[in-house]
């Protein structure tokens, strides 16, 4: 578990690392009062990722837990790109595990960054496994996409930075997969803010876990699948989620699609699925906020293919 | 001719109705300090333009100007579209002429904002008279493009809101097509900044006129032209770039064209050629900034097609 004290710390330690992502004020006809969004796509490799890497990495090597094998994920996504370019950036190796299934573009994105890639197994469990062995192996980190300590405390620390730039804020928007970025901001805002975890219909973590009353495996599918398509939510984001009192809501790939085309059109924002889904319920009329409440969205990803924004 | 003064009066007459758009510190491994990155894309209609037609537009309307007959332009770009905006923000009919060979999809944005859009001739040019001629037969108010003192001023209310942004400046590139938005910035950092004006060497409407002494007819071409392919540079805008001993630079297409996908890899930025123009000189090493020179860079637009940036 994790506590805003966590965050603080995070923040500290990656200072000067990542970048301090702007906040746009953002008016809608149908919402009564602006919108912070705040652009962590801006962020390195392109989401929000990079915060939770370095703080895991940094963490690491402050304790002296940093060997000569490196750092090692399992991830074709946005959480590789973000390890390997952390381990570059302080001249470690990165050795990153993804399913044969990964298209050549992901692989060859994180071989620029200068990982090591493998390929192992059909499904994301057998990369995962595989970089675990690996890790136990040779000694490398093991860097987890979301379920690890300084990770979460990591992606948190957009949640201290928005604070500063959004004078008063009751409300902020978040998107969930395995709930790493859900846990920071949660544990950042614990008791100030309310945050809200938005999860595709198809691969509802947050919601199945709250209703069990503990993490339960869901099937996942649908566009956002890449980057919230985690099978289950973590056990250090259950546990923060419970604890802080954070609530949830499922949004349909339809609205999904329409809040990242409408971001295209009305600010020419390119973010990829899984971010556009935090404003959805915000677009939909899902969700209706007070006439004064101040709420942000998290926009937190850009690795989209652009030919369908037109 | 335009001075601080003017925009500072525009800042307060467009107030509320355009974004304040962010600010990104940018670090480049080739450049000793960061970069201040004006999102101005992310303004409405995803370009400056926005700032110059309000401006424009509010001031007829306060001189008590704005007839039954609305507002009228010459453009298939960024101005016809700022132009249309502001006239449907604020009621009022908004016309727009384009040439014959204004493609279907350009009109077609025009529409959607509600404008009534004419085709006319086949140069810019003959567009451009037929607007003069329409805003004369009817009593329209004729918003230029970049020619006119209120649209000038009104461009250069983003130097202002920049100034608060970014504690200190010394330099600020901006891109330069008729001049209208150098004429802004130049004006409100008068004694202030060095303001250093981008043009592509394929259509130098600046660069010829100072060496000229005045403003003349150049050729245009190149991947910048339907932003920066103006054929003159305006008479305020060449007398306030005179006054502010504003500085030019000449950039190619392969580096336009490199610093555009540089954004986009790098940040996730989608920006039009022509605002990728103004960061071209500092990423290809043709301006050498001093170890404590404080910059900034304008990316004004983003009306921009996403299919070759991958
Ligand atoms: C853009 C984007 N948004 C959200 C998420 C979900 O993050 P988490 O797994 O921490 O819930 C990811 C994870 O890869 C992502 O890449
Ligand atoms: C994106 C963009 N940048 C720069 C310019 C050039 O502006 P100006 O004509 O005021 O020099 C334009 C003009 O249309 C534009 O659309």
């Amino acid at each position: 578990m994790i506590t805003r004290s966590d965050v603080v710390t995070a923040m500290r330690r990656i200072d000067g690392r990542v970048r301090t992502t702007p906040v746009l004020a953002a008016h809608f006809n149908t919402l009564p009062a602006p919108v912070a969004l705040k652009l962590e796509y801006l962020q390195h490799t392109g989401s929000f990722k990079a915060r939770g890497a370095f703080n895991r990495i940094l963490a690491a090597r402050e304790n002296g837990r940093m060997g000569k094998a490196g750092v090692v994920t399992a991830s074709g996504g946005n959480a590789g790109l973000a390890v390997a370019h952390v381990a570059r950036s302080i001249a470690v190796e990165a050795t990153v595990f993804v399913p044969e299934t990964s298209p050549k573009v992901k692989v060859d994105r994180l071989v620029r960054l200068g990982a090591v890639v493998h390929r192992s197994g059909e499904r994301y469990q057998d990369a995962y496994e595989a970089a675990v062995k690996h890790a136990d192996d040779s000694g490398a980190l093991f860097c987890h996409a979301y379920d690890q300590a300084e990770v979460c405390a990591g992606q948190g620390t957009l949640a201290i930075e928005l604070e500063r730039q959004a004078e008063t804020l009751d409300t902020v928007f978040v998107a969930v997969g395995g709930g790493g970025l859900l846990a920071g901001v949660a544990a950042a805002f614990e008791g100030r803010v309310q945050v809200i975890g938005v999860e595709p219909e198809s691969s509802p973590t947050l919601a199945a876990a709250l209703s069990a009353g503990r993490p339960v495996d869901v099937a996942v599918g649908g566009v956002c699948v890449d980057s919230l398509g985690a099978t289950r939510i973590g056990d250090i984001p259950y546990g923060v989620a419970v604890r802080a009192g954070v609530r949830w809501l499922l949004v349909d790939d339809e609205h999904v699609i329409g809040a990242r085309q409408f971001l295209w059109d009305e600010f020419r924002v390119a973010v990829e699925y899984g971010a556009a889904a935090a404003l959805a319920p915000l677009l939909s009329g899902q969700y209706r906020p007070e006439p004064d409440e101040r709420i942000a969205v998290v926009l937190c990803g850009a690795n989209t293919d652009l030919i369908d924004l037109g």
